[in-house]
C-alpha cells in the first residue's frame, strides 16, 4: 500500500526539498497491527513517525505494578510522534501504544524524520504543533482528574466510547474500564451499578449499553 | 541589566544569522517582578519567552473554583515557554504563571520569537525539547497524583521545598501546601500531624520544620 498524497498527513510537505521528499518516499513503509498489538514501550525499539490510515491507537501510562491509565487515542489519518520519542532528548517519561483496533498505518523511520526536523524549521516546528496537541490533551486528562468526581468522568468515558464505537453497546468489561481510567474494578461496578439504578445504562456479562446517553450528558455538565 | 552571553539559555544561538542575534539584541527587555506577580494566565496577554535571571516562578493549573495545583517551578537559568504559548497554536490549556520569589528575568517578545522558529529549525528543534522537558514534568506528576499515596507525595514536596529554600524550616500554611498538591486544607493538616506525631516534622504557625528528613525520604521510597 503506497502512500500518495504526504500533505495529508504531513502540512510542511511542500517546503521540503525534492531531495527530502524523496528520502521520505522511500523510506516509508506500510504495517499491519492487529487488535492488541503492543507497538511502543516497554521493551519495544523505538518505532519512528506513524501515519495513521485506519484503525484506533491507544497511548496510555504503565504503572510498576501494572496498573493503566489511558492518555489519549489516535484515530485516522492521525499522526503519532511518541512513537518516535526516542528522538526527542527531553522525553522522560514511558510512554505505552497498542492497536486498540486492526490497524494500518505508514512508518517513517526514527533516524530520517530526525534529520527531516533538523534541516527543516517547518517539520519542527509541526513537530512542536504535534506535541502541543498531545501536551493539551494531557492537561485537560489531569484537570479531570483532579476536579472532577468519578460519576462525571465515567459518564463522559462511556459517551466518548459511544461516539467512538458508533453504538450505544459496548463490549468492555468494568476492568478495561478501570484501566482507562486509572482506578480499580470495584470503583468502577459501583458507579456502574448506580447508572443501571438510575435507568442511564444497562449492564450484562461483558457489556455496558447506554440506555439514556441525554442524562448522562446532563451528568457531565453539572 | 544586559544580557551578554545568550548561548547560556539559548544552546541555538551560534546558529543564527546575524541579522537574526541583532533582532533578539534589539528586542529583549529585562524586567523585574517581585513575589506574588502574576505573570502569566487568566486576563493577563501572551508575555514572551522568559530568561529567569534569578528568583523563581511556579507554573499552576487553576481550576474554576480556585483550586490550584503545582505543575513545575523554574529557577535560575531556566527558560519559561509557556509565557509565550500564544505561538503554539495547538496549545489549548490555560496554565498561570506566577513570581514565587522576586525574580528578574530577561523577556524576548512572542511574535519575534515565532519569527525565529519558523526561520531557523535550530530554534524550533529547541522550542520542542523545552516543551518535552514540560511534558516530562507534568507526567512524571500524573503517576504522582495516579499511583503514589498521599503521605509520599507530601513527603517528596517537603523534601523538594527544603532542597529549594536551602533550609529545613519552611514558612508555608497547610493551605499552600494543599494548592500545591491539588488537595484539601483538612488532608494536608491531617497528614502533617501524623508526620509530627512520628517525629518528621515540627508544626508551628505558617512554618512546618523537617526535623527527620531521613525517615521523610525512607517514606518516598517505600
Amino acid at each position: 500500500m503506497e502512500l500518495t498524497d504526504y500533505t495529508d498527513y504531513l502540512p510542511f510537505w511542500k517546503q521540503l526539498t525534492p531531495i527530502q521528499q524523496q528520502q521520505i518516499q522511500k523510506e516509508t513503509t506500510f504495517r499491519q497491527a492487529p487488535k492488541g498489538t503492543l507497538l511502543y514501550g516497554g521493551l519495544e525499539e523505538c518505532l519512528g513517525l506513524i501515519l495513521i490510515r485506519s484503525g484506533q491507537l491507544r497511548a496510555f501510562l504503565l504503572s510498576q505494578d501494572g496498573r493503566e491509565i489511558t492518555l489519549y487515542r489516535l484515530l485516522d489519518r492521525d499522526v503519532c510522534l511518541f512513537s518516535a520519542s526516542c528522538i526527542l532528548h527531553s522525553i522522560q517519561f514511558d510512554i505505552t501504544i497498542e492497536a486498540e483496533k486492526d490497524t494500518e498505518f505508514w512508518l517513517i523511520p526514527p533516524g530520517l524524520y530526525k534529520k527531516i526536523t533538523e534541516e527543516s524549521a517547518a517539520a519542527a516546528n509541526y513537530t512542536n504543533e504535534l506535541m502541543s496537541s498531545r501536551f493539551s490533551e494531557v492537561m485537560w486528562l489531569m484537570e479531570q482528574i483532579m476536579w472532577k468526581s468519578f460519576d462525571k468522568r465515567l459518564a463522559e468515558f462511556l459517551l466518548s466510547e459511544c461516539d467512538l464505537e458508533g453504538s450505544s453497546l459496548l463490549a468492555v468489561t468494568h476492568e478495561k474500564i478501570a484501566n482507562h481510567l486509572g482506578t480499580a474494578r470495584e470503583v468502577v461496578t459501583r458507579m456502574l451499578r448506580y447508572f443501571q439504578s438510575e435507568g442511564f445504562v444497562k449492564l450484562s456479562r461483558g457489556t455496558v449499553e447506554v440506555t439514556d446517553s441525554k442524562s448522562l450528558k446532563k451528568l457531565t455538565e453539572t
